[in-house]
């Protein structure tokens, strides 16, 4: 999609939603919607966008890149001066100075947000969620096939690890050979969980010097970026005879996730696709231990709508890209967790990953 | 300094600046605090700081990961739930519900601080720049030795590019033999400008696939991480014959770093010194060229205060941390910059880097 067209349909939906003013941080959002993002540092830096024009607030030392890439308005500033008058003109120039509503990019960083909203002190806000984050929720034929093309390196890479996988080994030991995967493949390495026995029960477990030993069940949840979008991708490895309950707790997490990927329909609400998961997990007595959401969007940021909450209203539509991860989480013992990301179409998910979700034996 | 002697001191700029409340979100101001920062992700979460007392505002899927590091009080919730009870609750226990001034942490999610503002409808903001930004500026002598390392790693990334620069090699190529020396330092590598010929005359050039030729000045500006610190190192290298006023330039540069350094003395406000670089390159007739601020602090984060800006009025104190880097950026032509980190001592600045400012001749 074109500039243009994604800004045409950014003004619907800041018209629907009585958005006067949408303000982007050189993040993934302005990347959405402009193809790049400025460079990200402490300095304010925001496209703003209203129903009829659009432009830059823009640190002046990084003016001239940003026109490389864009022909439009900009008010620049330099580090003597401070962004003040800048940001008055571009708000006069764009007509905002009387916007209600500001649609503030969740992701920018909190003083760029302060910065507009203590210069239009008679407007509230929103977020981006409701306008841009919205359409981002629905990807094109061209980003489907990216986010396919991604799927793959991760297979590749959890692959990767299952066959170096082995006791002795650390858990950062794992993690270097699942980046090695990733640069072979020409994907840069976004996150490594390696989770090995006790570990494993943080679902967002730090990857340290642990060693895998006999008997420790290991949660691997990788991730890495091949162009604009990425990949998910979580499984299970065993290291000789598991932990007692090992069996019966992945058939309860593989339970979930079928029951998640047969709710998830075009028409239905993300809670609903939450709801089935937690219900086997509550079912078979662990409840208590899924202590996550059952998954999350993906396309230029990793996390992103919908989500997949107990409480999401929000409708699936094809198009929407997500993850099913349900996890068991033992403390002190061990954590389960299989996930997968899937395109959702009108006769139901696909799924991305090739990969069995049995536990690797090793 | 212990998490209860920074917290202290924290508290003591809290009450000098009339903050009730400061909030600080899983980023480098945290890490500062606490020695750790939580997960950061797009989940609501936030260290709340009071005259008495602190805890968290914490997801519940990160709240073990975070008790293992800090027994601080935890407001937790649930994914399902949202975080908006869990923040009642932290906001009433902690007796920050008729808070005036709410001290934000700059680099927070813009949707964090909102969540906390719109929570808190009686109370203004400030930002954590007038109290953890204040303290985190001046270095301790632990940390300045960590810095000192970083440095010297830094030195070793830049001979490694001087070493391998030559004709036909694009920027990309360079990029990576820096990139092989941090890590055979075991420094994670955070930025690597190289920038040749006209495209160094973007300060924040994105190194790319141009092709280094003979005759190109180069910008090389690059830094890593090893343990909580970083670096940051700007050098020259020229291929071949230089351009038509590179060597005239490039003195006038070398100038204005050393008027810079002759400034930076205890008791001086930071303007002094971007005034002494400015004023050297202005009065040779290239102030329109030179622009962007002299430096800027360094720390846990690579930019942080001090800022040494024509307008900063903050005085420089001895265990201050910044870079003096003036430059010339010609259009179309080439760039010049020369980087130095500098610890602030009574009787002036050590600068951290033993290379030569000299452009190196390939």
């Amino acid at each position: 999609m074109s500039v243009e067209t994604r800004l045409a349909a950014l003004r619907a939906r800041m018209k629907e939603t009585g958005t006067d003013l949408l303000a982007l941080g050189p993040g993934p959002n302005m990347h959405w919607a402009l193809g790049f993002h400025t460079h990200p540092d402490e300095r304010p830096c925001m496209f703003l966008v209203t129903a009829d024009a659009a432009g830059f607030l823009m640190p002046v030392l990084n003016a001239a890149d940003a026109r490389a890439r864009s022909a439009l308005p900009m008010w620049t500033w330099a580090d003597a001066d401070g962004p003040d008058a800048a940001l008055q003109a571009a708000l006069a120039e764009l007509k905002a100075t009387t916007a209600r509503k500001v649609g503030v990019d969740e992701t920018m960083r909190a003083d760029f947000a302060l910065l507009l909203l203590d210069a239009l002190p008679q407007a509230g806000h929103g977020f981006a969620a409701e306008t841009l984050g919205a359409l981002r929720m629905c990807k094109s034929a061209a980003e489907q096939d990216e986010l396919r093309m991604n799927a793959a390196i991760d297979d590749r890479a959890m692959q990767a690890a299952f066959a170096a996988i082995r006791p002795g080994m650390t858990e950062s030991d794992l993690a270097a050979v699942i980046t090695q995967s990733f640069k072979d493949d020409g994907a840069a390495p976004l996150f490594r969980i390696v989770g090995t026995g006790a570990n494993g029960a943080y679902p967002h477990h730090q990857t340290g010097d642990s060693i895998m030993a006999e008997g420790d069940a290991v949660v691997i949840d990788i991730g890495a970026r091949k162009g604009d979008f990425s990949s998910d991708l979580t499984r299970m490895a065993v290291l000789g005879t598991p932990p007692a309950d090992y069996d019966r707790v992945h058939a309860v997490v593989e339970a979930a996730v079928q029951a998640a990927l047969a709710a998830a329909r075009p028409g239905v609400a993300a809670m609903e696709v939450d709801r089935a998961a937690r219900h086997v997990i509550t079912e078979a007595g662990y409840g208590e231990y899924f202590v996550h959401r059952t998954g999350h969007g993906m396309g230029i940021e990793g996390h992103e709508p919908p989500y997949i909450t107990e409480s999401s209203a929000t409708i699936l539509d094809p198009g929407m890209v997500f993850s099913i991860e349900p996890g068991i989480y033992l403390p002190g013992r061990f954590g389960i967790r299989l996930e997968e990301v899937v395109i959702l179409h009108d006769d139901g998910p696909e799924v991305l990953s090739a990969l069995p979700r049995d536990a690797f034996r090793a």
